[in-house]
């Protein structure tokens, strides 16, 4: 019943984000092992591919971070020619991944993600 | 000679981008398989990890770009605590990568690196 309580914030702390903004497509917290913590995604975006590519990007990030010399991983974006992919860690052991579309503003996006990772962060390490 | 004034026109095109703001601390082109065209970096920060890290990351990004519906990849950013890493295509054949620190103007550099990245191509090109 606990776990079930936190799975139900988490979703409905992820819809809020969503819908924030009508520029959120869909947003999705993931395991750095790239399971699907929890999400919400509209039909015809997969949830396991969405996992599985969060992971993979975390992954990498960190790796380039460090390498490269500028310290602890904080976000990652990528932008394609119709919309962005943004990372962001949640806690230690998870990452926030959200779709947005192309007219995004992306300062709002960046405070709306981390102020929604905080949240995040506290339901899960209850 | 023609290839060496090439290498200079590249090299000299980054150092612009580099001077451009105090902020970039370093910046390099890369072939798509990982190795540098021309760079422009200080002493510490080595060639062959710029361009591993940088061919990695493109790859990454081109294939999460197209996997989550977001089109051909524009620009990938990485945000650490203690600055940033921000990767752009050039042309098809390459990619600008630039180092930068913590208190750089996103939007200012991106410009500047759309662009850099516009001179780059035509000179690889030709």
């Amino acid at each position: 019943m606990a776990e079930r309580s936190r799975a139900e914030r988490l979703a409905r702390r992820l819809q809020e984000l969503q819908m924030s903004t009508l520029d959120v497509e869909a947003a999705a917290i993931v395991s750095v092992d790239g399971l699907t913590i929890a999400s919400s995604l509209p039909a015809g975006i997969e949830e396991d591919r969405v996992a599985a590519m969060s992971a993979a990007m975390l992954s990498l990030g960190e790796r380039i971070a460090s390498e490269l010399g500028r310290g602890v991983l904080d976000e990652v974006y990528v932008k394609g020619e119709s919309g962005y992919v943004v990372l962001r860690a949640v806690g230690e052991e998870a990452v926030l991944t959200v779709l947005a579309r192309q007219q995004t503003k992306l300062g709002l996006l960046f405070l709306d993600m981390r102020r929604a990772s905080k949240a995040l962060a506290a339901v899960l390490e209850v």
